[in-house]
């Protein structure tokens, strides 16, 4: 009763209808007016007071404000839709993994346990750089799986690459010039620009990035995926490897941040070593996930930080909170630390080896094998199929869209031209079922 | 085996015991030798090939790879620990919440009922905005309460008011000048600062924001908390919210963001209208999050965003995603729209009411009613304690350190000399408890 009151005076305020320096009936006289209670008329006249509607006058009373309104647009925000994209049937561009056999009850049941075995932790703060408990079985999987052999306290968690990338730009500095691989992925340089940092594209060659394009681009920093590229897939030498450590280390300044995202689902043998564990002066950040071994629905992530780095982290970050809830990373350590995880990720990986033996065997039975040709490293959740055509990756995609079906292709991920790169299809397998990869099939016989 | 065979190669490598172009013995005959089995030095081989370690001729063998190494520093960053903080006994500084009578029990069993039930769109990747349910489940809050009348897609979903101001520089530009109330909350400016944008600080007067200084400034956009000031807890006037809003009609360009981060703490009447609901121009960003109302461990905000603006996101965030995990979003989707969230502010709103007016009653019977002035509003988690003292505040605050109390004062939210804003103690009740203030009355009566 008293919200109406309050909306109607402060309606009739705004158009005029009571005017700037009136005088208003006592709060007794209105009750009476209006048939309602006292207390009515007292907490909206409260309401108005409080958001200066109204003005009072000691042993005088209560008077109405001046005030200056702005002309309406009279937009309403309430009925408002954002235009859609129309879904396709098939779509082989996003990065997202198969969860169809993610252990959903287990990943429940930690967090059950979370909740109740040590609910006050629930919400206590964690710190800038995230849980005790989720850097320390981090720093114990790195140990196990990568050669990388760190305390707990040079690991920062976060949301997800792109903040770990913004991130980064506010520890390094956005005066610095930024190395992208070119192609490469590219979100991770739209992030950087975004962050208002300067970006750089630079070429690769057999063995990695380029070290003479390096060395010309006066580039401060790297932003490199050294143990699968994407999307090329190649693995960068241990003589490319060491050059790059020597560039870093020759000048002040110079970081390299190694992001891993896919080195888990390596096809032989073990996962390859880690430039962060090759490095011995400090000046290697590596980057990780759990977009591509768990799903990009989780938003976490993490850095691992040289000491001195994490030292700058900590002095910069004092007004940072850690962008991931404290319940969240209690279930992820538990799921990491109880080895399920690493379960998991072998399961996936024998899963999508056999996914992509199966989409090889497709298209060895297409019809298509003088005009397929498949190019791969034995990693990495995608491969490229080189097509023979006259027409260009853009027409193929327009024809592909009109019929239901998203492509992408390794010239989308290039800045500037590159006549080299055409025609190389990306296929993701990690998001792109059987019947799906069929129908793109399909869809290549007719076109080509 | 096979990785330890893999590492001893890779170490002689390195260290030059074995020399580049240097012919490695077949696999077979090192298998021999060793006594170990033919697959584990092929599997050795394998890794070190595809690392590049190793290069491989036809028909000859395995040989040495020329590779240049850094000199090492030697750092091992297995021990390194980070300088830690001695925490203070009693510590009235942060911003956490009293979250002892959440209802974790309830909050379990929406995340047991959401995982179970909707296990599928647990790993859905929810978009750059956030979850539909979430996004919903706010603009029905946001009506109920606010008087905000906006369609779920106006709101974006953010991991709490860092991520959500970084997003605004992205939004609106890094070469916009941002306008921060001064006294004010450092943790905000501090942000904008890190994100690349230039800050100016704005002077408040009786009403609110100082108009004459908002022009003078050439500010483009301005950040302020018109329902509860950070830390002097005015509200500011009608009259001024439409000058506010006039100042940001006038020309392209401008913004108000509008940080709404504890009116839901009001202790008389119903919370106050928002500066958004009553801007018909599409100038203001409505933020909130979840830091006070529920805990800052959950890294859940939101803005809302005129139309326009909500364009121009979608355009900027393509190659972002959501920072929030999917699975937390729909477990709050679900406690505000099942009424929990409501409830609980309801019962918290009478708690904090209760320790506000105990915490009165223990500074009239300190004996120090001629030295301490309580300050406030009726509004929000905080209130002022003016002291009568020669003492300069950084005395005091070295002299409560020296007794493991962690005072906050008025001066540390100000950038620049304001002795206007001396002697005034901020007193946060939602995390100090009636002992620990008790302990701060008897420092204050033994200094003042």
């Amino acid at each position: 009763m008293y919200l109406y009151l309050y909306r109607c005076m402060k309606s009739d305020i705004i158009s005029g209808n009571l005017r700037a320096g009136e005088k208003l009936p006592s709060k007794r006289r209105l009750a009476e007016n209006l048939s309602v209670s006292v207390i009515t008329v007292e907490n909206a006249y409260a309401c108005l007071l409080a958001e200066g509607y109204l003005y009072s006058v000691e042993k005088s009373g209560y008077y109405v404000s001046a005030i200056e309104t702005v002309p309406l647009l009279k937009k309403r925000f309430s009925d408002y839709t954002l235009p859609q994209n129309t879904p396709m049937a098939v779509d082989m561009r996003g990065g997202q993994t198969d969860t169809g056999s993610f252990p959903v009850s287990q990943w429940c049941r930690l967090t059950r346990k979370i909740m109740t075995e040590r609910s006050e932790d629930f919400f206590r703060p964690c710190g800038m750089s995230g849980t005790r408990e989720l850097r320390a079985a981090i720093a114990d999987y790195l140990r196990r799986n990568k050669s990388i052999d760190v305390s707990p306290d040079c690991i920062v968690i976060g949301a997800g690459t792109e903040y770990l990338c913004y991130t980064v730009t506010r520890l390094l500095g956005r005066d610095k010039l930024y190395g992208m691989e070119n192609p490469g992925y590219r979100k991770v340089s739209t992030v950087y620009e975004s962050s208002g940092a300067a970006c750089v594209y630079l070429p690769l060659d057999g063995k990695g990035l380029s070290m003479a394009a390096v060395r010309e681009s006066t580039a401060d920093v790297l932003h490199i995926s050294p143990n699968h590229h994407f999307p090329t897939g190649r693995v960068t030498t241990a003589a490319r490897r060491y050059e790059l450590l020597a560039w870093a280390a020759e000048q002040e300044g110079r970081y390299i941040v190694e992001d891993d995202y896919d080195s888990e689902f390596r096809f032989d043998g073990h996962p390859l070593g880690s430039l962060f564990s090759d490095d011995k002066n400090g000046r290697v950040i590596y980057m990780n996930t759990f977009s591509k071994t768990i799903s990009p629905s989780l938003r976490i992530g993490y850095l691992v930080l040289p000491p001195e780095l994490m030292e700058l982290y900590v002095k910069k970050s004092a007004d940072f909170s850690c962008t991931v809830s404290t319940s969240e990373q209690l279930t992820l350590a538990e799921f990491i630390s109880g080895g399920y995880y690493e379960t998991y990720i072998g399961r996936m990986k024998k899963a999508y080896g056999i996914r992509r033996e199966r989409f090889f065997q497709m298209i060895a039975e297409s019809g298509l094998s003088e005009k397929l040709k498949i190019q791969e490293e034995s990693a990495g959740l995608h491969f490229i199929l080189a097509l023979t055509t006259p027409l260009s990756d853009l027409q193929i995609k327009e024809k592909a869209s009109e019929n239901g079906i998203g492509l992408a292709f390794l010239s989308d991920c290039l800045v500037g031209n590159g006549d080299a790169f055409a025609h190389s299809l990306l296929v993701n397998y990690s998001n792109t079922e059987e019947a799906a990869f069929g129908a793109v099939l399909d869809f290549l016989y007719d076109i080509l």
